[in-house]
């Protein structure tokens, strides 16, 4: 999100009278993994009286290290926080956070007070009961899993944790700079574990990159995954993007990977992408 | 759901100029577990073009009893039903259900097309990916528990297991009925595992049955709850409904419960609540 665009956006949607009221900002998309700037985002909210809602599903786990947490900077301004520690914090699914700032909010939204399912004459403290909080009822108690895990790796062992993630792709993106037959989608160095790149067969290298070849490039990552899934070797995503032909995204968010596995899947690529003809 | 209820507000609606478009029944209530007459509701709505939902949530699991069937007859005619084979049937939390009669209707609402999410160039067909016909994304795959269920205990499993827990319901009935202390919201046999009753502690028997009378016992039943739960002997919910105060619904969806539970939590009710003074 450009901070001067969005801010153009909403001047422009007030002038034609209508009332913008709501901005959600993303830490950590879902395919190049980045992140906005919060706290020029955080700016323009205040200015405007909007709503500042941070999308943190994949992005909010770097709030553990000290080291990636300034990625984030400018989030503890937002309304509201979405969170899901199944992702980065290898929590197993299902388990989703939706946070607000202002205390009594989501009750008041989401209350029915129907006693039949919440009885108000319990003999305890009824403001612990929390069904009347959120929007669905009978439900899996996801918050355990998280808390058990914060208990046995603590603060520090997640914050490793998601540091060997971030090393691990920062390890793949060196190693991609450094093989001919791989191709980087953003010169940076990647902001979260979301590594994206092309595999260039060598029947691709050295053409002029036009129409044609893009189209022939586009085929080369669903082959490979085709042919990675038959040999059940590794196990990794592609995707295009608006005019990119597709691309592979690594993502890291298991910290028993290492650097060989790494290497690994490079070479694997090589191995499984090396004779593909158009 | 009284259908000529259900007509005469459609035709009131309509009159106004306004268009009913949905109706939704129920199959076991969640406190009376009361069953709606579903023919006679899909004959005013395919009069009306209306859209006959069905909440099964709790009453679904009865389908696989050949005896408990007919009380669900007419719902497939409905053009919809909710589900969830974690309250009868049993399953842990979650698992939940929506069917649609239409093939194809869940996709054309739900889909995104999303090509970074669900690849249209898999090696597979990709009519298999179900991720697009549903509203969440990422998701835990809670049918793999029902179906393992289903393998473990078959189709004949489940029926005895179900005929199991409504015979405990209809045991239930008959013990109130039979018990001075005790009284049935109902008079008749109950539909569902739901039996729903008061217990009329010694203090309050006898005595003009007023508003004030009303009042002393609609804290019969929090009183005795409260001290189950210190105790942790039993564990019974409670609720008023509309004017009605405060009576235990005993629920049944536990096909391990014997008869000799059941006369321990009638005992039990009696041992907590004989003493209870006004």
């Amino acid at each position: 999100m450009i901070p001067s665009d969005l801010e153009n956006k909403i001047m422009a949607e007030k002038e034609k009278g209508h009332v913008p009221f709501y901005v959600s900002a993303t830490a950590g998309t879902t395919v190049y993994g980045a992140f906005d700037p919060f706290d020029r985002i955080a700016d323009i909210c205040e200015k405007h009286g909007l709503w500042m809602h941070v999308d943190a599903a994949w992005g909010g786990g770097l709030l553990l290290s000290k080291k990636h947490r300034p990625k984030l900077s400018g989030i503890e301004r937002a309304h509201s926080v979405t969170w899901n520690p199944h992702k980065m914090m290898n929590v197993p699914l299902q388990c989703s956070a939706v946070l607000f700032r202002e205390k009594g909010l989501l009750q008041a939204c989401n209350e029915f007070c129907a006693n039949y399912l919440f009885q108000p004459d319990k003999q305890y403290d009824v403001s612990y009961d929390t069904g009347d909080k959120t929007i669905q009822c009978g439900r899996h108690v996801d918050v355990f899993k998280l808390w058990l895990m914060w208990k046995a790796k603590g603060t520090c062992g997640l914050e490793l944790q998601i540091n060997r993630c971030l090393e691990n792709a920062e390890y793949l993106y060196k190693k991609l700079k450094s093989r001919d037959n791989f191709e980087l989608v953003f010169p940076n160095e990647p902001e979260h574990t979301n590594v994206c790149f092309w595999y260039i067969p060598p029947s691709l290298q050295g053409m002029p990159r036009d129409k044609e070849w893009n189209t022939k490039l586009h085929k080369v990552a669903a082959k490979i995954k085709a042919h990675m899934m038959e040999e059940g070797t590794v196990m990794v995503s592609y995707q295009p993007l608006k005019e990119k032909p597709n691309f592979f995204r690594m993502v890291f968010s298991n910290p028993a990977s290492r650097k060989s596995d790494i290497d690994f899947l490079l070479d694997e690529i090589e191995r499984l992408g090396g004779d593909l003809e158009f």
